[in-house]
């Protein structure tokens, strides 16, 4: 992503981020405050796990900014936390960004409040960097799986527009690319929100790499005429057994790639690991407003009066895994994490 | 389907369809001619394989009824033969109907060119009589499949507006809803044309039936919930040993199915058995433009200049099929059609 990134925080806390709802168009948003954040959150104008966290972590910071004591400090704070982590229930990260702030008044609790503040502004900052690294380092770390170019599948948007870096799965698949370590890339469009045919194929487009975009429902010939040699995807929470929530549909390319021997991998930041989740088996699978199913742009796509079932994320169990990618390491199964 | 039927054939030889691009709005067509007819098929402004070939045999007849003489009729007879089996490759049914009408003149051929005409028209018509019939004793012969009121999963649009009769896996659904046999019906969206959310909702809809719509990619966690107890779908091509060409995303389900111990059902009437393949193996998937993935309602999906790669149909093997129901009977395996 030489050419967009998905937000700018500048010198004067002036927070912009392009509104990934009308991606492939460009539409820069500006938010003045906590509301404006929590709105583009809970709407999907910013997603992708680890930028949801990345943005809430500057929201926080527009939240205190203007504390005067240290009661209205802590009072911004709670009133930030507790807005922001109810935007989106299956992301981890938003957790630990929001906990990371939250550390940061704590820990700094003897310094006078502008100064903490300061320390909070830099801290969003420093979440952001991190992921930045962090991506850079999955990507070299993920090349040591790849023992010929490969054909890869990927789904949903795991990119820049997910992590402000060069991003997790996508991240391995651009870096890996312009390794000639790629032979083909498969984008399947991601419904109902699109962000495959939208977002990743608007990363590759801007980068100049090759891709072909095929509907969802296409990821099982695709595999039952060996085109593909590996999935990778990214993941929203992971659990120690190597769980991992992800987006809708990333259950089905596992079961279909596991159906037709093909290798699926997960790449998603150290942070996406919930040590206090031993499984995923009964976490809390976000329900959606079912209008994101039933219209697009304004046109129905169904009859008035329709209803529509929107699991926004679902399981994949780390049988179906073959490896986990982290700027740490390659676990591969058993997954002790 | 009380409300809207998929065509109509006047007395005075009007062909109206709806165009069912536009579904769930109404827009009524006039096909004047062979052209016209061409191109709805061509361009899916009908669909559905049984009601591809009864357009068809419509649109057969539109192109020979104004023959002077028998060498007019037989020139006219080919030119609708060779260019209406050349809109859609998979849908054998076109094939079985096209072949039904240039049977007739054959078999008529020592009558004069009026009566020939009379009687491909009559033909187009017992045709379209003769599917009614299919559905309806398709979804007789289905129930003895129903032990219980079945949470049932479909995919594309099997119904009315693919058959002009109650539909074949759809209609099944429909009777035995009607029977209070159904508990749930998941209706997908199927991608990219949304037969799903458009048509086979809009039909349920129609109808005062119960439903819920889901993404193609939803499928998945459906079936882990343990949500549906069989999947019901219908078929544009069978061979003799079971295999199944049908809209692309089937064989995804039928995989699913499978791993979930979740019953796969196909419904089509017996033209659809294609009794000169052994097997699907080696059909051809028709490949269409990619710009109806790339594109909706003029909107871009995708940024300029990306491609997509559009299998309209795929195979499910046959090992992967627990039925399949014609209005003869039920098959079960080992299948030998």
């Amino acid at each position: 992503m030489d050419g967009y990134r998905p937000f700018i925080f500048n010198d004067d806390d002036e927070f912009f981020i392009i509104d990934q709802r009308f991606l492939p168009n460009i539409k820069e948003v500006k938010l003045n405050n906590l509301e404006d954040v929590y709105k583009a959150i809970k709407d999907m104008a910013v997603r992708g796990a680890p930028l949801i966290g990345i943005v809430a972590a500057f929201g926080y910071y527009l939240a205190v900014k203007n504390a005067k004591d240290f009661d209205e400090l802590n009072q911004t704070s709670n009133v930030a936390y507790a807005s922001l982590i109810a935007t989106r229930p299956t992301a981890i990260n938003l957790k630990w960004a929001l906990e990371s702030q939250k550390e940061v008044i704590k820990e700094n609790a003897f310094l006078p409040v502008e100064k903490i503040i300061k320390k909070v502004r830099a801290n969003a900052f420093s979440i952001y960097e991190s992921q930045k690294r962090a991506d850079y380092q999955m990507a070299q770390n993920a090349i040591a799986l790849f023992d010929k170019p490969m054909r890869i599948l990927t789904h949903c948007n795991t990119g820049s527009f997910a992590t402000g870096g060069i991003g997790t799965a996508l991240g391995i698949i651009k870096y890996s690319a312009n390794k000639n370590l790629v032979k083909e890339i498969y984008v399947d469009e991601t419904r109902p929100y699109f962000q495959g045919s939208r977002i990743t194929a608007f990363e590759l487009s801007d980068e100049k790499i090759d891709y072909k975009i095929v509907t969802d429902s296409a990821c099982g010939i695709l595999m039952q005429k060996n085109l593909v040699d590996c999935v990778i995807v990214g993941a929203d929470r992971i659990a120690r057994n190597g769980d991992v929530a992800n987006k809708i549909g990333t259950y089905c390319l596992a079961c279909l790639a596991k159906a037709h021997n093909v290798k699926f991998f997960v790449a998603a930041p150290e942070s996406t690991i919930d040590r206090s989740f031993n499984d995923l088996s009964s976490i809390e699978i976000e329900i959606r407003d079912d209008s994101e199913i039933l219209h697009f742009n304004g046109i129905s796509l169904a009859p008035e009066g329709a209803k529509a079932l929107y699991f926004a994320f679902d399981v994949t169990p780390h049988h179906l895994i073959d490896a986990i990618i982290t700027e740490k390491t390659v676990y591969k199964p058993e997954f002790n994490l």
